[in-house]
């Protein structure tokens, strides 16, 4: 199956207009109780998801401050400047908040040859077997 | 500042056509230290991001078999069937993994008024004040 977009989206229904409210202070995210949000990033151009990180409030005021991704690495537990080193770094268009403010979307353009370490555009290069194979209604 | 994608977007690139590697299998999924992965719902029309949820072995094996989302509430400490009592249900189109087996996407078609209890579409109706205002590269 494929799912195919382009032809089923709506004219003028486009990820980038979903905002009703008045912006969220930064001061209001709810970071974790280990002092971390997931932050969902997102490409400019067409909405693919690139990946998925965390930050913490240093990362986030980083990000705000220099229009650059920052996250929190969890595994080298230090903050992490996207791209600093690889030329992978993402510029920062709009930051978004969720009902709960507990999850952040970065919406941003990527540079370099993707999000990825492993060289894709996105790390999300891989379907999960066994899920369903719906069309798209139209 | 308003993003523009639409008009950015090169032809044919479209959030749907990241995938460059065999499916990954379901017992694969490398859930974290509580039992869950964070799964983003995206709306199969346009990629927006509608919510972020968690899902633990259980809600992903349901999701997968029913081809509607389950997830696992963390506050309620319970499988949730999404919409099943507020017509809000999701119906899965595909159900991508990241690099790291750990973040699922869940492609969807959205029913309903929407993905959020407060009524909007998505959960991300707020900015995040103080957010870079940066336009798309043309």
């Amino acid at each position: 199956m494929s799912t195919t977009p382009a032809e089923t989206a709506p004219a003028g229904l486009t990820f980038t207009e979903l905002v009703t409210e008045e912006p969220l202070d930064p001061s209001q995210v709810s970071f974790g109780p280990d002092g971390l949000v997931p932050a969902v990033v997102q490409d400019v151009r067409d909405g693919a998801v690139l990946m998925v990180a965390h930050m913490n409030e240093e990362s986030l005021r980083r990000t705000l401050e220099t229009g650059r991704t920052w996250f929190w690495s969890r595994s080298r537990k230090e903050l992490w400047p996207k791209g600093e080193t690889s030329g992978e770094r993402q510029d920062v268009h709009e930051i978004r908040v969720d009902c709960d403010a507990d999850v952040v979307i970065v919406i941003v353009t990527q540079h370099g040859q993707g999000a990825c370490h492993t060289g894709n555009r996105s790390c999300f290069y891989r379907r999960l077997g066994g899920s369903p194979q719906r069309a798209p209604e139209t």
